[in-house]
């Protein structure tokens, strides 16, 4: 893999802790990072799209972004979008959202930029929702840039339950038109990206009335903004929420409607219509609409584990130029990265990156595949493969969110500042434990589904496919690991499938009871609710520990199986000491089996420390991508964090307004007086 | 109380659902307040220093600090702690610590000021390291705010280890004279609030060198901008060290030496001195110091507590009007604090509050009874005491910000707005995790202390102090949990002083077995040190519910009581969940008295929700301490979102330049060329 090698990763003037890290790999981080990254393809491409990226003048920036306001934020990523999308043509259209993501994060950083919804939402909505005549017309708008779009579907209210979205579509068939109205403050529409200042069309889901009856809410296209001034049109306020936790780049907006009419086509009309009498057309079939919601999630899964990627990365370069304390008195600082409570801080979370990168592979291919076998209709798998997303987007983004702040956190001081770039990775990765479906709501509906698999076991009568299969066998009563060196991959995915088994049928059987001391359904069905989601978390955590081990199984490279059959123990002892207590139920495990699970994670933490660097190394980042001074490639971290704060807005002056406004005036007062 | 009711928790125009909610309560919201914060007298002050904030003009911000760039929120944070100082007569002078701190907290918010330092660590540091005539020159200065000081003792590339600071201050006898200097980028003093634009002087740690021999760290007051014009001395170069996770209205600062010249009498010297021929003296005893650490540890955990306390506030004040799904299908969207998974995020967390918060209180006081009685010079509890402050502060920061996570998730989208405060409050409390000792340090602190204490115990020799002695007690081996509700604060201290003798021991053994094997003290301590984490953790957690039941046992009251013991039950029990493991070691606690637990915290949740409102109300915020939109007191928060993000920076104009100058001519080219 030479050809592509796109830097050489020792440079002459790098920090030396850092090269002789380095130097002790005992694989090709060229291999590691083609295995990790899919193939040689995949790695190539990455390295021609920074390539590109890093050549453009257009996507640099005039400063570090940490030190513009919001306004030059917007401005800054209003001007790097157009162009970006000016220059898509580096990207393969047929791997969009792969290539497409990696484009867009070279480019934009992690403070997005106000066109996001156009692509993500608006034009995806068009192609799925309008009817052929609507499609001719809005697509080429859309896609060409002649009009900017958002999709508008949350309220102030209401997010989660769209069933009660309060903006109503009332049809007047005197006029042929609809009157978007917002009925009350908890109606404004809420949160949509790019809706604050940017768009000036929208996607707008709203309860369709006509005929004096609701319909239900439905999807209107809707202009916001008019082409030549850019204003808002009478009879829509609109404006941007406010600064974030993150991703403030994007101007997530408000709308108000005051009965605003717009043209009955302006309804997408491919499933529901509406007749220019006001007559009501039901779309003749409930849409399945799984696929892309599994598709979407395998994209969101995938970005996630980069996010815990970077995370690791920069902790794990950072602590191999820290030094700090000394191990033996006398003998010398050592780097942090020696310390085992470091490493127990940072390499699990190095682990779990590629065991989410991996499922998020899994699940796409699997999705690709079962959606070609789908021609009789037969949607079982794939129902099963959505209820799995779903776990698996609750159960990664959380953990994804808890391992970035233990790489924070593991760089003490200089993890709490900006250069570190933590910050914003923390902030734009626990967006995902909220968006794209609430993550408790996610599990509740996994946990939906395995109720109904575990009544069928049961009964007796269970047709479970394979990715719940497990809950159908009889697995072992008592774990039977002695060392972790002997334990088979067979039996850790044995041990996984009986503790998700037993939490699946405890559930269960807690709603069962609370239903025999009289407890409704749903109250019980609530009061259970805590164990449900328990329940769900182990059904993604089994299936999360099966996906690696195959994919490893199939690494037949000596040069890297062994150091991936590590990262792969890691990440199993890790989470059986997570749930240790679900481990030990029913004497499953005992206690000097427990005992050698933990020191199962010393030992392994101890074995991947020469590689520790060279492993960071295999994921590929670049500088650009990671935008973290703490994670640099050639760990000259120190001067690089004082060039940086010179930077600082703080900085343009030698002395600020505040000495001349009030510091000076206090001191003088004071002085004056002694 | 009646008296010092400052307002009528329900008004007129509220939100009902909040009304009914309050109208639930079992208890006084009054009494419970007096309960928690400590008596009648310290709410009543609380309400007078409130009213006294919210009176003064000066203490206004003229937009919400979250629409300010950095250099604004600095300039008014500027205005106000000038301010803020002008008036501090309002503050009880002898209880400093918690009156100046809820003072500042009204008045500053979470983002700090520039004089932060100045208090904290500028004028404390005069006060025990100056000799007398230094006192008499340097502290009048400072307490009447003729000069502005900070103390710089981190450097960009240490901190926890101050032995290898690298700044030196060598002394040249020819001209009585220290040189500082800063000898490579690593030593540039890094960190310390209020240095980059505001402070003219520092305290400045640096490695002294007289007569040719380096002999440690030791403090100068050195001033560092002229009086006058306020620029930088010459020979010193400073700055801001740019912006940070949170705490951004403090300037912290950088500062670089070249060869800069001070007076021999501006090193502090109460304890070392340097004569001005340069022969060193050394001071005459190690000082002990512990004291003024435990203080400053107890005021920590306290803020710590508050900030929790905070996020759970906002949390279950949201939760009672946000309305989202139904529970029971056709009956109406319910409020979501009626989801037991949504009092399963929150409840515990406000448990957490009281229960740390007590413990704070708890240290504060046990460290003044300490204080007093040491006269023949017996420190033994006093060192213990100074182990565990160690140790609270680690467990409590740590559990603060998981806990002020979980409130922000459980608010969904709203949570990720800066309206909802969440993120500031997060990222303000979560520095306690890594400033006045990092965690893990801290933990392996306590760690050493346990260790000394196990050995003691093993050899039949131990003597120890009130707060250690369970470890050489005997306790049962078998936990007799039969329900919750009939298990006594004994057998539930008893529970948890197993678990942590366990988790001593096992990690003391593990220590021994390591070293049998060969590995020297030092590296088996480094190997095993996960393990004396997880047993200094459970030292902390075993006393937070000693202090907490033993708190609660003095309250006499039978309307505060029952909650009280609830939530106490709560903190417990989910502490077991959490532990499971541990309490599952050596068959001590069985199946069914695991499952106990767990429906344990089922059924307090159920228990505690109709006082949910009410607990949070006792907590005694103003929405001016709050400082958040979701958690108002009146419950009207999508109005107050509204006009919040109304006033955005973005919404100024209607219209952003980035249309005119990027996105309009993007459009208008597409749509030239359909």
């Amino acid at each position: 893999v030479q050809d592509m090698m796109r830097w050489d990763l020792i440079e002459e003037n790098d920090n030396p802790d850092i090269t002789v890290e380095r130097r002790k790999a005992t694989f090709s981080v060229d291999k590691m990072a083609a295995f990790i990254h899919g193939g040689e393809h995949k790695l190539r491409r990455r390295r021609e799209i920074l390539k590109f990226v890093e050549s453009e003048a257009d996507f640099r920036d005039p400063i570090p972004p940490e030190f513009m306001s919001r306004q030059q934020r917007l401005e800054n990523n209003t001007r790097k979008v157009v162009a970006m999308t000016d220059k898509s043509d580096v990207i393969d259209q047929s791997d969009f959202f792969e290539e497409g993501m990696y484009y867009q994060s070279l480019v934009m950083g992690r403070d997005l930029h106000p066109m996001s919804l156009h692509y993500v939402m608006f034009i995806p909505t068009l192609q799925g929702q309008t009817d052929d005549e609507q499609l001719d017309h809005w697509l080429p708008l859309a896609v060409s840039r002649a009009i900017v779009g958002t999709y508008a579907q949350t309220e102030l209210g209401h997010g989660t339950n769209l069933s009660k979205l309060e903006t109503t579509a009332t049809y007047d068939p005197t006029t042929e038109e609809f009157i978007l109205h917002t009925p009350s403050i908890s109606a404004a529409k809420w949160w949509p990206g790019g809706l604050g200042k940017s768009s000036n069309y929208a996607i707008v889901v709203a309860q369709l009335i006509t005929q004096h009856q609701s319909r239900g809410p439905h999807p209107f296209i809707v202009q916001l903004r008019d082409h030549k001034t850019h204003k808002p049109i009478e009879g829509i306020t609109i404006g941007d929420i406010g600064p974030k936790l993150g991703i403030n780049g994007n101007d997530n907006g408000f709308l108000i409607f005051n009965n605003y009419r717009i043209p009955r086509r302006h309804m997408l009309m491919r499933h529901a219509k509406v007749q220019p009498n006001g007559e009501y057309i039901a779309p003749s079939h409930a849409k399945l609409g799984y696929g892309a919601m599994v598709f979407v999630r395998s994209v969101m899964i995938r970005d996630q584990a980069m996010q815990i990627a970077a995370a690791a990365v920069i902790a794990i370069r950072y602590s191999a130029i820290r030094r700090q304390g000394e191990i033996t008195a006398g003998s010398g600082e050592v780097q942090i990265l020696d310390y085992r409570t470091q490493q127990y801080r940072i390499m699990p979370q190095f682990a779990k990156a590629l065991v989410f990168l991996f499922a998020a592979t899994q699940v796409k291919e699997l999705f690709q595949k079962v959606s070609a076998q789908i021609t009789g209709g037969n949607t079982e798998l794939l129902q099963e493969l959505h209820v799995l997303s779903s776990g698996l987007k609750a159960v990664v983004s959380w953990e994804v969110a808890q391992g970035i702040e233990q790489c924070r956190l593991a760089c003490g001081g200089h993890g709490y500042s900006q250069a570190s770039a933590f910050p914003e990775i923390y902030a734009y990765a626990v967006g995902g434990c909220t968006y794209e479906g609430e993550n408790i709501v996610m599990l509740l509906q996994v946990a939906r589904f395995l109720m109904k698999a575990a009544e069928n076991v049961r009964k007796g009568s269970a047709r479970l496919a394979a990715i719940t299969g497990y809950l159908n066998e009889i697995g072992r009563n008592k774990c039977e690991l002695t060392s972790w060196q002997t334990a088979s991959d067979a039996d850790l995915i044995g041990d996984f499938e009986h503790v998700a088994r037993e939490q699946v049928f405890s559930a269960f059987d807690f709603l069962q009871q609370l239903q025999r001391e009289g407890q409704s359904t749903e109250d019980a069905w609530n009061a259970a609710s805590v164990e449900l989601c328990k329940a769900s978390r182990m059904h993604v955590k089994r299936y999360l520990v099966k996906t690696f081990l195959e994919k490893v199984s199939k690494c037949k490279d000596p040069e890297l199986k062994p150091t991936l059959d590590l990262i792969g123990r890691l990440f199993m002892f890790d989470q059986i000491c997570t749930h240790m207590g679900s481990f030990r139920k029913g004497g499953y495990m005992w206690d000097k089996q427990a005992e050698n699970v933990s020191s199962a994670v010393y030992d392994i933490l101890a074995l991947l420390r020469p590689n520790a660097v060279a492993l960071a190394d295999s994921l590929d980042f670049s500088d650009r991508e990671l935008h973290s001074i703490l994670g640099r490639r050639d760990g000259n971290v120190y001067p690089a964090l004082l060039k940086w704060a010179q930077q600082s807005e703080l900085n343009v002056t030698e002395v600020l307004p505040t000495f001349g406004k009030f510091l000076g005036p206090m001191m003088d007062e004071a002085r004056s007086k002694l």
